[in-house]
């Protein structure tokens, strides 16, 4: 079974998930803070310029649960800048604070099960701006990576390539129910990281998560192939919104 | 196969687990314990205060086990509510004297495997009741994440609408059987966490989730379609009771 | 499918595994841990005392392995006195030595698979004396905690209660054989903990539970259904005992 | 199903895996380790003398990767022996600088898969020499626990005796090719530890064990029936050798 | 059934992942630090003059994402070899400022299944070439270890030698359509290691890693047969690239 599938990448993409050390911050003077959010900032400031220039894009993200506390959300047009990422981050004074959890490192992807005529192939501006995106100006993420299985009669890889796409199709036609309410982002890891794909959502309402997931869980493409990690919602925080968040006065 | 059926959802719901770090709260005075619990009942009596105002709830239970050592339980109408008591708790000083463990986000979910009939879904007090509840006053709380199983001839998601009708409502009157001894809350949390349901029930006798647990497991739906996570179990605690925990003078 | 079987539940049960520091023990003074042996009999001698007053048991072993150190069993009416057991122990000075491990939280249970006749349930005496036992005089526990399987065909909570009871029975009978070597008790946690089970091993000669184990392991009923957990072996350790381990002198 | 099959125990032993804390040691002055290395090599050289007055064995392992950096591997005639091995260990100022990884106990086993006839079994010499063993001359160790699969149709604890017969003893016909280059101790955990069995392989050239557990491997009573845990192998480490290297000087 | 095929074994493989202490780090002094590293340089240079006297290889790696922050992989012609790389980097002041996490053990393997005819086994330039190899002066690594399964019907060790042989034939030509993009590296850990065996894939363009990756996970001997473990990818480290990492100056 040969794949018999096109995929198209764009931008590098880092997950970062890290949990926050509340203790030794509150051990901190006010001063000492300051001086913190201040290198902080100066490099999230410098992150979030890569969007004005299409030159990769940066969010951070305030994490619902014990999962973890902040997820850095970046993406690059190399590894090797989300190599730097994760460098100049622990070159902080702030890094000391937190402890690296959970990371994912994928690379967003376009395949020609979605995106299926020449034509559209040939749209240039609609595959870059799926492949080299400008985050969503909205409220919420959610996170989850996956894998298709591959168990003995439900095995996606032992598929023929026209069943494949009848099923990544119909799947497409659920998720557009949603349009509007959720933007999605398809990034692929395999050989990459532990998992096959991992899934970004975005909405300005949490509770279109548990409508689109679950609606799209019922799909054969789902229900029968589809294997889930953990899953990750966060709130977008502003370097302002992080300054109300770790200071009370 | 399409999902066809419908959830209504309530409040965001928090179950956050910590683990007590003994050793460090005997290291201190009774002066310097005196004001770190000041400052937390101070906390716990606003989020007791949601519920008069019903927006909101919230408990704390002595967990059983080994497996932790507190249960904070809230409700909430958002999501950013529950992100901010995550935070608040963490800016006490007490929070310091605790290791987070296990936690499970969610929000309360009413399905129409449950309420069936459009007139009892219109009876608008009845699914109020259900989706923004009072905690019942009862001594005991069991908790437990869980999964539909996608595994061969059992995928729950490749079942036609009826059949999954039918087998809810058939476990629905098992638990019938219960009623008055146990009370249930539903929270969904597909897209939302890393099991797709939470159950939280609550009685007055701890050996009623013994019972309505094995009697529900050889309903077809657990027998065949149900994974469980871990189960915990806990005693409510007051102000006063912590205290009494907490200090032997 | 109906469980049409019944338990009878007893006492609630605690497996309280933990691990010993013993660079923290050997930093201490003689003065400085005979004090704090001291406070901990006195607590051993309190939960020893529940089994003249037949209000419950209490026994700790010395477990083999690195899976942990100690095990403090405890058998007690209801599960806040369990709860109590718990909070006791970690007010010790002696806790703040240990490192909380696994635990298991039950009850014990006598169930018709087992007790068969109306006329034996009716036997008071026997009944109780397995609900609310007195612990064996013996020097060796075998602990393992484990579930019922629903995979596939494997399914133990489909098949009709007539089979589960010829299996349960027929699995009785082997135990039977070993009557005299070694006694066990079954302790129920459906609902109460992650297993559905925990069982109890106690006899004299440690081969006895590999001899036991093994032979039951090829009944029906657990080469189809059972699913196992750690297994944990202990020695029994008085307070005596307990110096002779720590003190070299 | 009946087991319909014999085994005999031996000695009971012991796998214990420790980290090495690196950074603890070098913080020692000179004078420090030569206290530490003696106390240490007091209790070794104890431990070694057992194998001549054949009451049991010892040999220290230096363990190949991150999965711990020694094996402490004692064999005895009883459980309580074996206990004391790791009092005796934790007792030493040398545990403290080390950091207990997985362990495993169990007892060597022969089973009448392996020693069919009666008269074999009544070959008291070569049945002691098996139970009771002196540990090979030989350079190399490898250690890993299984279980024997009970998953739907390949479940070794449900077929004929005469069929598990049939499998061990060609299993065994293939580990005869290797006679010569590698000897094998079973040590049986049924009831005792988390595994079932533990094989200990001993030989010159650590390339032995892959061709082996290879050829083993293509055998259907492990293709079919075995689960593997973790594979360990060690080089073997006199006092001498250990002294070279944490000792630079 | 019988293995029915050989393989050739060449060079001892570790491939070591370490955490990196970076709070540590940065409390040294800049003279601190330059100590350090002198002296870590001083063992990277002996570790990499083994691969001009044709006696080894080594490479350090920058690890994308938290899954560790260092690969130090090391080939040498014994076991014993590898077993000192361990220790030798442990002696060093820079081991203490990381973790070790996850390790491979293994050895460079070549199979008939992939060298068939006996005239290229005999072939001794190119069969040297793979199994003492110089490593590709690229720049990046993908490693993963990975397993065969043995489920059901899917079941590796079970299929006759020419089916095996065909399987990985295929599998073979699907590889060599990125020839030249990539470069492959076996090696075995059966009876050596956790996981049977290990890929680690070399190439200028880690895009080409999720490239290759994934058209070879649509053979059937993937699809059908593979269980993979994590995925790691790393990009090449000099001396001077890691001054540069470690300091901003």
């Amino acid at each position: 079974m040969s794949a018999g599938f096109e995929t198209l990448e764009g931008w590098y993409s880092s997950h970062d998930f890290r949990e926050f050390d509340w203790a030794g911050w509150k051990a901190l003077s006010s001063k000492e803070q300051d001086i913190i959010l201040e290198e902080l900032f100066g490099l999230f400031n410098q992150w979030r310029s890569f969007e004005s220039k299409h030159a990769g894009a940066f969010e951070l993200f305030d994490v619902v649960g014990n999962k973890g506390d902040l997820l850095m959300f970046n993406l690059r047009p190399t590894i090797d800048e989300l190599i730097e990422v994760k460098h100049a981050f622990n070159q902080t004074r702030f890094a000391a604070l937190t402890i690296a959890r959970d990371s994912f490192s994928s690379v967003i992807e376009l395949s020609n099960y979605v995106v299926k005529s020449n034509q559209r192939m040939a749209d240039e501006a609609f595959v870059q701006s799926r492949l080299r995106p400008k985050l969503p100006a909205v409220r919420y993420l959610c996170f989850y990576p996956m894998n298709k299985k591959r168990e003995g009669a439900d095995n996606w890889y032992s598929l023929p390539v026209e069943e494949r796409q009848n099923l990544m199709r119909a799947h497409g036609m659920t998720g557009m129910k949603f349009k509007g309410q959720v933007t999605q982002m398809i990034c692929g890891s395999i050989g990459l990281d532990d998992w096959e794909w991992g899934v970004t959502l975005f909405a300005d309402d949490p509770l279109v998560f548990k409508k689109v997931v679950t609606e799209m869980r019922f799909d054969e493409v789902s229900a029968r192939f589809a294997e889930f990690g953990p899953f990750y919602v966060g709130r977008k925080v502003s370097n302002q919104d992080m300054v109300k968040l770790l200071r009370k006065d």
